[in-house]
């Protein structure tokens, strides 16, 4: 007799009622929150059409991705070939963030706002080994605005995601603020080849896991040199004590760059323009703060 | 240049802020009388191990599984097969309806009250070729009472739905009941062999889409003879005036078994315990009524 498991696949979990209602407590307040920032949610499938997916995420993301077999016709077809390739096999795939479906609504409706304050809480699927306490299948509860290059949409953005960690009770956490221009600039004035950069990023994004030592490490093995690894790291690395303002300044004179500068500026205006307003205090610039994903182009953030 | 669809993928939708609005007015509706009436919260993944979903919902069912194609290690070693087949690309699926999770959770979780009143509102996925109006991603509002037999249960149920329907302004709408072992007794009065029970089931449950003579027709493509083809629509064919209370007296008297007789008891007694309810007076027997699953064996409803 086969056993037939119970249990949700691995990296999934089952939400029983105690635990849902105070899942349903903290998506209902943010979605509170987001909304009465100005957000409006919208939703989009689960699947997408990996032509849509694939690329987006860089080679790591696209490992990830679940990707769904052929059906019928089509999956009869594949089978027949003589050499079967993974992309013979599935043209639909599950969401891996929430991002890249937003950019294909935006792309495809012509009736949305052009300044666009969207919201959006769906689960996403990674098909990763996921380390304790991370999975499979999880919400995200993102907050978008698109059709603006204003330093307020990111300011709001910042508001809200404070107002809900504060009316969830947290007081002391950290909003880590960077700008992916200015990662751009520190890796170029270490010396590195441009050719390295998304290389270096992936590097220097495992910082607070692995260490200085082991991004060192890392960067070696990804072909950048020693000296400049040193470099990069110099620019990077930033003492508990030191201000947002002395690191604002300290980057400004060692990078001397026009684009530099730029970044820097937008960094400083940000953090004036949420200092009175739930983010206040919380913000701290970040410059070793570089998030995987590809796609980014101007202030990122993590909290 | 390739061209990419800005579309979601067929049989799928995006929701945009104001439609939204709607359909949270109706869910979060739906939610709160099903907590009124003592129903609490539960929600599973949405990807399934195969082994849980597979042979649970019929061949038919089982074809509109979407499943997920392996990752890595394990898709490199099927590709290296000689000979692949469809079972060795993926153990995983997304699920087909919450009903099958359900009964995961409850083999699963031994903390989980044996009298268990649960209502699950959660996306499914059917690789079908959806009519108008249908979709391959919906989302489902499921009601259950496991852990007793009474029918007190079931009308608890039927009392949530039809104040759901009530509340959201319905006044006009008609819940079909039917119990499956009528349609066991139905099926083999008629003279058809049990062999040929699912078969029927089938067929039958198309009446209100392709009529009484769509029916016989499909009866006779499924191996029943005519004769036993008109036999068992005479049972299950109704006047539009035929009160629930005739209707009842027929199927006793020309069925002539304990068994049917019994499954007449509850359906009369679901009619009367409901009566003075949201759901009363909106019972319609019908013989006819099949649904499509194999996974019924007692009273069935459809609105």
């Amino acid at each position: 007799m086969t056993q037939i498991s119970t249990k949700p696949p691995s990296g999934m979990r089952d939400f029983l009622p105690e635990e849902l209602a105070r899942r349903r407590y903290v998506i209902d307040l943010v979605r509170k929150i987001y909304e009465r920032y100005g957000f409006q949610p919208i939703e989009t499938p689960s699947i997408e059409n990996l032509s849509t997916l694939l690329g987006k995420y860089g080679e790591e993301g696209d490992q990830l991705l679940y990707r769904i077999l052929h059906r019928r016709d089509a999956l009869r077809r594949a089978l027949e070939q003589d050499e079967i390739q993974e992309a013979d096999l599935a043209d639909l795939g599950l969401r891996y963030d929430l991002t890249v479906p937003l950019a294909r609504v935006i792309a495809q409706y012509g009736n949305l706002p052009r300044f666009f304050k969207r919201y959006q809480i769906q689960p996403v699927w990674r098909a990763d080994r996921p380390g304790r306490g991370r999975f499979r299948e999880f919400y995200q509860c993102d907050v978008d605005v698109t059709g603006t290059s204003s330093l307020i949409a990111e300011a709001d953005v910042l508001s809200a995601v404070a107002r809900v960690l504060e009316e969830l009770g947290f007081s002391d956490f950290t909003i880590q603020v960077n700008h992916r221009q200015l990662l751009t600039k520190m890796i170029s004035a270490a010396g590195i080849d441009s050719a390295l950069e998304e290389n270096a990023l992936i590097a220097v994004d495992k910082l607070e896991k692995i260490g200085r030592d082991g991004v060192l490490g890392e960067l070696a093995q990804r072909g950048v040199e020693s000296q400049q690894a040193e470099s990069l790291l110099q620019f990077i690395c930033q003492e508990e004590e030191e201000s947002n303002q002395a690191i604002a300044d300290r980057l400004r004179s060692s990078l001397d760059s026009d684009k530099a500068s730029a970044a820097i500026d937008q960094l400083l205006e940000l953090l004036k323009t949420t200092e009175s307003g739930p983010a206040g205090g919380h913000l701290r610039l970040s410059p070793g703060l570089a998030r995987g994903l590809g796609y980014y182009t101007g202030p990122i953030f993590e909290i």
